[in-house]
């Protein structure tokens, strides 16, 4: 076994400094040295939802940015002193339909989660990157694109891949009008993602102080959700909603704005939703969800992101104010993600 | 006024012979015989819906053939003795962009509903076409094509351009796999259209005794939805699923057999619905509804059903026997059709 720092939950909202393992090297395995972690708001949720009493520790993080160190045997990808990158799912069955597809973030026995996972090898479970060293297999790790700022890019790895995953499948370019619902660490990645891709972009948000960074974040407009006449003027007019909320909320509003045969994607976990069938029947609009993204997606999403210098806007902090990030993450206080630096830990 | 003979609401489940007028034609409207009236299960909700202290009576009826007997001076569609259809709406504002887009059904200010909506010129009550004669603007009533039956035509007017509207946006073509969720009114025109379409086509029904139907209707598969083998075996397959049941129940089980990036389609009224979002995130699905179609689909699907030699399978009933018809279709005892012959009110 491996040996290295982290921080582990200590309560439903904070973690402590703490020494973890990590497996040997497997031979499809490259050991990564952590630099930067970016901080999600499943995080927040699953310290809420951990039992500390429970057979595991839980260490967070699963958007992040680093150095191999070390490679197993029969690794072909990766070099020892390789940038690269790792999101949320680090394995999959490999073999059902999703996998074959290059969805393995839809794997049919579910994709092993970068933390709070299960090692389909010897059952363990996964800990995540609120620590100076990963081991991962190689298929699950992508090389980080020249260019792109490693502490920026770590949070594409989950916040950016979550987003990149419906603006594809729903075919957004330039003839699509796109409206990202909520500017936070995942709707500040979809509004530069989509005028990337040359959509008309809107912010919708209810924080109307959010107006003018929608813009200079290259949004074409923006729409205060408070404001009834500008939302009733909204209606039915955009091919594309990105609704990255991640609290339960009334859908109504949003699936209103939606146009004739466009498509309202959920990215936030929202649970079970309720909703208005009529909401959908006039346009014949649809709901969707999605989760994270297959390898080639992901991939692709860097490459995307090297070639039009796209990176989340951050805020680095030394691993030791995790529970600072963590704190300012559940009052919404950061613009868009708080990053920890994770070398001083060694 | 015009006066005729028809069947107007007498409590919660019946209707009874009555004397109804109907209005002088205006420029654009033309008169209709009607000759034969489908029962949609729309009129057993509307029958236990009406209030009878309501100031205007509740005729059903909206999807019927029959015979142009005067036309208004502006007409030019229709002749005197031409083969007509009508649906479920008769007029629309005709200037928002839904009206502009033909998806009249979707018109910002709701279209005028065949029964029991709002005359857009007097404010009147719409009364349907369980009746001798109807009155419409020509441009809300159809050209019946050669060659299709009056009598099992009639239902495809709301059932027939019901499911029709999902299939084509939903582009279901030789490619696609399709599930039709009960073989109703609706689900076995569903499943002749997509047949039609050269789509692998799947009955997925509680239904054990409806196997044989589907397979004699063109169906390539039956899948039976009480059997948990057999709906686990079919996760994940359909691209498309029409679902045409129209009491609440669990979507669950029916999102699971959607395809990655397929779609969960309604097309019977459910009001709200409550679905687990990771059932649609699981495979990056979606759930859509539509209602009825607007006037370029509705004349489209006449012409894909005459090329194709598509009508309902129905039991004609004299006009008089319309309680007997509601009080089967209640039960589901009708295969798949009732249609209402109005000879002889004369």
């Amino acid at each position: 076994m491996r040996t290295t720092t982290g921080w582990r939950a200590t309560g439903p909202d904070t973690v402590g400094r703490t020494q973890l393992t990590r497996r040997d090297l497997r031979p499809d395995d490259i050991a990564v040295r952590v630099d930067f972690c970016g901080v999600c708001h499943s995080d927040v949720h699953a310290l809420r939802a951990h039992d500390d009493h429970a057979g595991s520790a839980l260490v967070p993080g699963h958007e992040f940015t680093g150095v191999v160190t070390e490679t197993g045997h029969d690794v072909t990808a990766f070099s020892v002193g390789d940038d690269v990158a790792v999101g949320n799912i680090v394995d999959s069955c490999g073999t059902c339909a999703m996998c074959a597809a290059g969805q393995e973030n839809y794997c049919h026995s579910f994709p092993t989660l970068t933390y709070g996972g299960v090692d389909r090898v010897d059952g363990s479970t996964t800990l995540g990157a609120y620590s100076r060293e990963y081991v991962v297999r190689e298929g699950f790790a992508y090389a980080l694109p020249a260019g792109l700022d490693p502490a920026a890019a770590a949070p594409l790895m989950c916040a950016g891949v979550t987003v990149w995953e419906p603006l594809r499948a729903l075919r957004v370019g330039s003839d699509s009008r796109v409206a990202v619902v909520g500017l936070g660490g995942l709707g500040h990645l979809a509004v530069k993602m989509a005028v990337a891709l040359g959509a008309t972009t809107t912010v919708i948000s209810r924080s109307e102080d959010k107006r003018e960074d929608a813009l200079r974040l290259g949004a074409h407009a923006f729409v205060d959700s408070t404001d009834d006449q500008r939302m009733t003027a909204a209606r039915d007019t955009f091919d594309v909603v990105i609704d990255t909320v991640s609290a339960p909320h009334d859908l109504a509003p949003y699936l209103k704005t939606v146009a004739m045969d466009g498509t309202l994607s959920l990215v936030g976990y929202l649970g079970q939703v309720t909703i208005e069938t009529t909401d959908l029947l006039l346009g014949r609009k649809k709901l969707s969800s999605s989760g994270s993204g297959g390898r080639p997606g992901t991939a692709e999403m860097l490459r995307f992101c090297a070639d039009h210098g796209i990176v989340a806007d951050i805020e680095v902090l030394a691993s030791s104010e995790v529970n600072t990030a963590l704190e300012r993450l559940r009052r919404n206080d950061v613009r868009y993600r708080f990053v920890l630096d994770m070398s001083e830990l060694g």
